[in-house]
């Protein structure tokens, strides 16, 4: 497990260099904007989306430069999510990762400049010749990216989640599609991206889809689960927000017995669409143990 | 002149009815920020931008239907800003083209996910195969205009708005590059987009260029009159707004006078630019005139 944790801390360490070089400088009249998307996308965090996406595209023999790119421009996504879910008509949070959030550390007007920038970017850098040969496989990534972001992917989700805080009615259904979209569409990205950058063949996409979809869901009901019985010290974030607000998720449907059975057997279902790579695959199944017993 | 109103209000229609097919239908639990971003992106306005495109286009020869789904794109990323800029934490604005503002319409956080999802729409358009042939122009579309909305464009522009607005020194120098910015790559995006769709030579897409450029500059000066002198009932906004602030801008800083001269050099520059096209470009010649004396 050890030398899981070595590569996921050197994988986003690679990442966050990465980022780093790609991402504007701040300077000029306009340097405020550019310096929030620098301190929100190369601030603290695991990386998970790019390192999903990485070890994905190496299981079917991705070029490298490409899967680096591709997943900057999945961490950019994310990290604009973070910003505009923080601010203070959405979730209203001072913390995240344990530093003020951009808003708090900026200003409003920043958080929803910076956030909409790193949208643009990450389809700047999906786009350009430099990711990838095949100018295809490029319009390709940006089309599934773009979905993946958009009202019936991660905003759609995050939309719904807004209706569930204000209390609207709810079921497990509907919990389960709002996560799927809010958290699952960017996750599933990851690994279609992957499959794509390789030119896998359809079997071997639809087993990382697969995986990716089943460790999306998990992700989610960890992170209830977390909120719910979290260490905030630990997490970096505000915890018992859901249940403090009377919010609807899986845990306070489920509870928590039920919500951890159920992540668990997400969490072998992920690792069983694994089984045509066999060990070479280990790594992803690493990462699956990782996300389920993760304690931020 | 008539003919060149009617054949705009010909265009914006068209765009319009495009636009109503492509977006998603408001349906699902995520059905309100769909209905959001119909509300922001199917209003009434002008299509400007989706006229210079398909029109910048249509010069160099290119597929009516590539440009129909740029300019429907392009839409889609001018809708998105003004949603976030109409924002209470931006420019806090109750009314735009007659109605409520779409935070006004529905509240702040659907109008900032509204926004986020329009921007992601404008990407799935482009980066769809349906738009061009060669996923190499779709690519190529995609990088620029996530340039051309980006932090050294568009976003960049209104990060200097805000400074400026916020009273930060400036001078003719700033307040010319924030528009340059803020208005004017998106404007430039779209003559580039018609060249690039057209595979027009180096020559016309140069021409195409300069005209936007200029063009861009000159509506933003008019902006800025209007904005000092316009009728409230004709702008479909609130007017007198920069003055009430003490906001620099180039009324401010030239005067009355001054801008509207400058206003009328860069409608010449713009329309010396199409000198290359001979008659063809008569009725890009009437939109800069149109540009020039619009009092909305």
């Amino acid at each position: 497990m050890s030398s899981f944790l070595d590569h996921l801390t050197e994988t986003a360490d690679r990442v966050t260099v990465a980022l780093d070089a790609l991402l504007e400088r701040p300077d000029g009249p306009e340097q405020r904007v550019i310096s929030a998307m620098r301190y929100a996308a190369l601030g603290p965090g695991k990386r998970l989306r790019p390192f999903l996406l990485i070890e994905a595209g190496n299981l079917v023999g991705g070029d490298e430069r490409a899967l680096l790119r591709a997943a900057c421009a999945v961490e950019c996504v994310h990290a604009y999510s973070l910003i505009h879910d923080d601010l203070p008509c959405m979730d209203d949070d001072d913390l995240r990762r344990g530093r003020p959030t951009v808003h708090r550390e900026y200003d409003e007007a920043t958080a929803v400049l910076a956030g909409d920038a790193l949208q643009s970017q990450a389809y700047e850098l999906l786009a350009d010749p430099e990711t990838h040969e095949h100018a295809a496989v490029r319009a390709e990534l940006v089309m599934r990216l773009a979905r993946a972001a958009g009202p019936r992917g991660m905003v759609g989700g995050q939309m719904i989640d807004m209706a569930v805080e204000a209390g609207e009615e709810t079921d497990i259904g509907i919990i389960t599609r709002c996560q799927r979209m809010k958290t699952g569409a960017l996750i599933s990205f990851c690994a279609e991206a992957g499959g794509l950058i390789a030119h896998a063949d359809r079997a071997h996409r639809l087993a990382l889809e697969g995986f990716a979809h089943d460790l999306g869901l998990c992700y989610q009901i960890v992170d209830d689960l977390l909120d719910a019985e979290g260490d905030e010290s630990l997490t970096g974030k505000r915890t018992g927000k859901d249940a403090g607000q009377g919010k609807a998720n899986f845990v306070s449907i489920l509870g928590v017995a039920d919500a951890r059975d159920r992540a668990a057997r997400l969490a072998d279902q992920a690792k069983a669409h694994l089984d045509p790579f066999g060990k070479d695959a280990d790594m992803l199944r690493e990462l699956m143990d990782y996300v389920l017993a993760r304690q931020s």
